[in-house]
């Protein structure tokens, strides 16, 4: 079950990132769909933290319904990485993004095999599963925006 | 069925925009959610529209993951809108958001309502059916862009 979903979720993720330099008229809006996208997704992360770190109280049905949200943004940002828009927008993308394509796809698939993972754990209502899984997704994050994204 | 999906549609927009006002720390952090939500909402829309008017080929493929993502994203902008969030950023809401609230959230519920029957059109593979659901959504758009948007 689990390499069925890596690869559903792997899928999904080409489905939606392969027709996408067709998909947006300028390098701004390539730029300010993938910033919207990863926002929207901060966001709900950011909650999910909240309640993982012990900031505010655990909610089971907030946590799967974040932690969802979470893995449905996970998707969508990538296909923004389009050619030719590391200028053109205030963006922080590095070129190692697109002199790196491969190694920048695998991290986004990672994230969103680890977002599947965080939204399963949230359903499960049990605390230390949400905590154990948010820290693997958060280390995602981080080795993402340690390799790709300047300060 | 319809009525179910209505009420569930419905449920889950209460369920998100409940405990809003204390999920963002500052206004400016509730305007950037909401108008990233929107924004990524508007993009893959803006892909269906395209298809709907016969500006590029219909892809039923792309069309369903299209109209799945503006489902999903259909839920999420309304908890922005917290009280308070009228200044602080770059934004076109009107006063009415939180002086006709009961509208405001008939406006987001139907457009959570549309953009389901909109997601269910697509997945048929049907071109006609599509063009009626977009018909329908844009619609509802523009409805609430009326009465609540600043040009």
């Amino acid at each position: 079950m689990k390499a069925f979903a890596c690869i559903a979720a792997a899928a999904t993720l080409i489905a939606l990132a392969a027709p996408a330099s067709a998909q947006f008229a300028k390098p701004e809006d390539a730029i300010k769909y993938r910033q919207s996208a990863l926002s929207v997704m901060g966001t709900h992360f950011g909650r999910l933290g909240a309640m993982a770190n012990g900031k505010v109280p655990f909610d089971a049905k907030a946590a799967a319904d974040n932690a969802e949200i979470v893995a449905n943004m996970a998707k969508l940002p990538w296909a923004g990485f389009v050619a030719g828009t590391d200028k053109g927008g205030n963006t922080k993308a590095k070129p190692e993004i697109w002199t790196e394509q491969g190694k920048f796809k695998e991290t986004n698939e990672k994230l969103v095999v680890e977002t599947g993972k965080l939204a399963a754990a949230a359903k499960t209502g049990n605390l230390d599963a949400l905590k154990t899984a948010f820290a693997a997704t958060a280390d995602t994050c981080k080795s993402c925006h340690d390799a790709f994204r300047n300060k």
